[in-house]
């Protein structure tokens, strides 16, 4: 029981993670701006989330490689519309 | 050692994702503007960061606390700076 829900949190938490970078995405592609955007934070934020990914392999944590392989493409794609979108 | 090494992709994955809000909230200050961030994103991922350290905490695996506890700091600063520099 107490298992299923430290899972639960983990599996909302990674929905949070996750989810969160669609708006920031479509707010880009709707304005075609993302000058106010840091591309070094997303640099070291896509990097970072993978590195979290390979950690919940190497623990066999299904929460953590699920949320952050995920939250790994929408990030590469902030950054890949960042330097679309410099202006 | 295999411990020490999963854990040591943990710290660095943590450094890379606490660390990556720094620039941005640079930028913000010294640009004073934040058109570009979406307020949506920054809400969602403060809460999911929120969770993850509690997740963390649940767990007891200290790289996942000491982490998420930094990002979600660092996150809330882009929240209020967003806030203040909406323009």
């Amino acid at each position: 029981m107490l298992f299923i829900c430290i899972e639960m949190v983990g599996l909302i938490a990674g929905v949070c993670t996750t989810v969160a970078f669609v708006p920031q995405i479509f707010k880009i592609l709707k304005s075609k701006h993302a000058r106010d955007i840091s591309l070094g934070m997303y640099v070291i934020l896509t990097t970072g989330i993978f590195l979290w990914m390979v950690y919940g392999i190497l623990l066999g944590r299904i929460p953590i490689v699920l949320a952050n392989g995920i939250s790994f493409v929408l990030c590469l794609t902030v950054v890949i519309t960042k330097i679309r979108y410099k202006g």
